[in-house]
């Protein structure tokens, strides 16, 4: 085996593609064409989509979609949606438009408050450390100012410091627990440099402070970085009407339904490996908006899940009630969102999506975001406890199989009658259009 | 306010454009122009990227970066990653081309299961529910044939039906758990397909059930759907060298560099904080090639967090250690993965990352995904213990920034070489750049 390739990320864009092109593919020249074929006619836009990452060769399309209808908190919106996987723009607007002539989605931020944290290993005297802690707390302020004088000026910045003792978890361990207001930004680039200044003026305050021995001078900072766990950075959503009115098309009587619900939902409060899969479709929402207003869905995937299993068990997101013959649907979910920053002012469908929404702050998108899970979580557990989940699945599906064996417009129509009363998984989709095609 | 937009669906997608820019941008004729700006050119292939979803409109590109330099288990790779967010595939093919002189990944796979579930209640003796799904498990197996026939063909299916008594934790609730084989398939259509029959089997049985009483012949379904939680679809992928081979160009000794990614880990497996952050690094090296190769990175997410949090605390994914003079570092992570079905013979971007791979089974593409999350994981962690997160993330985020501002390629220069001794953060930017314009 050859030695690595040397100095790739330093060649052009052509000279990358032809690499990959003539080491990893069997035909160079089709692959040549392909990646061309996705590039953006505009050389000055398809540079700046290039810049984002390194490396890059070719755009990745995600269908953009829209969800019309949403009412939220008696306003009006159309969700733009990135994301791959059928069903879930038609399941969002589907939602939004059940609940539109019920009174809309209501929202309410619970918290937005960002956590970061400073590791470090300290040998000695807890009590020390502590008294160490309470005079140098205005240092790490001070010191932290050229980063955070912008961020307090328009009302945000350091909200507090708390030094942590984890030495019984692991010896010597300890903590800079430190929490944030970060505005409209998701924040990650403030508090990270918030967080590098505080362990340089840590290390270099203890070094200076009088009452440590020389090995407690030596405190060692392991790292700084914030913190994707955000338990009390948490939005909520909700929908409720009168049971009476949950009037279905499914011939399905209004308190039977409410009932199916609850019980849905109850079985993904109490059983873990329904809990993955009720709140991975709450996730397909939230990532489509996430995904289109230019945030990053890997943050916000591993704070949700992680508080969906803050109480040692993981559970829904969801809950549902009724109460005084309402019945009620709501998400408490942590979403740490940003407006600004990033690639918010940078990409232009992000610039698109965020003016589609009327140009939010952060607060309003988490809202946003939130209704956007809920509504996913209502249409998915609509499917589930009437038709089951694969009806409506399944007819988007078959027409990607269509697609995919080249069927016709006549071709899709005949068989997507077929498929309304025979199961469609793949292997029948493909004997069934063999059959047509041979007929 | 108004009604429900009536029949959104059915229009044509220039009308849907229309409407959602008249309705919801200021400039209507530039949003038009900006939506069909991101249109292929090519109009079947357009066509065919429009019917994945409902409703598109354009398509969101996400950068195509590829990372050159992985040797798995003695064969060379090249990832393709599709990800926005800068510095992603930088760190991965750092950490690849740092291991590929050090003996390259190795990766093993511990289970393929996949796991779907009935729920639902019976109101009656559960020794007579025992005997009855005694008596009815092969007619469950039996009456899924047609949906099963395919899968047993080429050697998997069903593998297991088990009844779970979930009564203790919720009144009358009890589940067929389920377990597959899907082989190359991710099998989510051929799961719920199972599922839906099994239920529509337990229902009738019931019925017929003599020795039940009239309340527990009707039994009731309260849902039929896989799980995203697949604890038992794991594969573990790992480096490890010589301690003295681990010599950084940072100055820093091979064992200190050792003991320090060490520490970190272990804070990550006992602080949950850290842990989420942890992991979430992780997950961008695994989505951006599960986004690549066609696969559903909600479902992957949501697994792998529940995962994390599978003994009652959110855990780090990887493990550290030196024994015998040697560092190992290695994750074990749940990957339900499919490289047939889906959009991985449709989207022509994935066709051409999967011939990239080496048309990779699905047990394959698992060990490659966790590559990406382990050597992600390596990056950030020496980047975390040695320079800090941001130097090497502010560097990229300062050419998005400069690019905002409309910098010139000679005013990019000069201010990341500015920016090698500053604090890079976005109104230092600014700032720095307006200076730099009015000199």
């Amino acid at each position: 085996m050859s030695g690595p390739v040397q100095g790739f990320s330093k060649l052009s864009k052509e000279e990358k593609i032809q690499w990959v092109a003539q080491n990893y593919t069997h035909n160079p020249e089709q692959t040549t064409a392909l990646l061309k074929k996705y590039w953006n006619t505009d050389t000055q836009l398809q540079k700046l989509h290039d810049e984002f990452i390194e490396n890059t060769i070719t755009n990745f399309y995600l269908p953009f979609g829209v969800a019309p209808n949403f009412q939220i908190n008696g306003k009006r919106y159309t969700l733009p949606m990135a994301i791959e996987e059928s069903s879930v723009v038609a399941a969002a607007s589907k939602a939004a438009k059940f609940w539109l002539t019920r009174g809309g989605f209501r929202t309410r931020i619970l918290g937005t408050e960002k956590v970061g944290q400073v590791h470090f290993l300290f040998k000695g005297e807890f009590d020390r450390l502590e008294q160490f802690f309470k005079s140098v707390k205005p240092r790490l302020i001070s010191e932290a100012t050229p980063i955070t004088a912008n961020m307090e000026k328009r009302g945000g910045g350091i909200t507090q410091i708390e030094l942590r003792d984890k030495s019984k978890e692991l010896p010597d361990y300890y903590q800079l627990h430190c929490t944030f207001e970060t505005l409209d930004a998701m924040g990650a680039n403030f508090i990270n440099s918030c967080l590098e200044q505080f362990a340089k003026t840590l290390k270099d305050a203890a070094q200076e402070f009088e009452a440590f021995s020389p090995e407690e001078k030596n405190l060692e900072v392991v790292m700084s970085i914030l913190s994707n766990y955000v338990p009390n950075c948490v939005v909520r959503a909700e929908v409720s009407c009168p049971v009476s009115e949950l009037n279905e098309d499914d011939g399905i009587a209004p308190e039977t339904f409410a009932e199916k619900i609850i019980q849905a939902v109850r079985i993904a409060e109490i059983e873990p490996y329904r809990a993955v899969t009720h709140n991975k479709g709450i996730m397909n929402g939230i990532d489509s908006v996430v995904l289109a207003t230019g945030n990053d869905f890997r943050a916000i995937e591993a704070g949700v899940h992680a508080y969906a299993s803050r109480d040692g068990q993981y559970r829904s997101l969801t809950h549902a009630k009724v109460e005084n013959d309402t019945f009620r649907l709501w998400i408490d979910v942590p979403l740490a969102l940003g407006t600004v920053g990033g690639l918010t002012s940078l990409h232009p469908m992000v610039k698109l999506a965020l003016e589609m929404l009327h140009h939010p702050k952060a607060t309003d998108l988490m809202q946003i975001v939130a209704v956007a899970g809920l509504a996913q979580n209502f249409a998915a557990l609509r499917s589930l406890v009437t038709t089951g989940i694969q009806r409506g699945h399944m007819k988007m599906h078959l027409l990607n199989i269509l697609n995919q064996l080249g069927a016709t417009e006549e071709e899709k129509l005949k068989m997507v009658d077929y498929f309304k009363t025979h199961t469609a998984t793949h292997s029948a989709v493909v004997e069934a259009f063999q059959k047509l095609r041979a007929n």
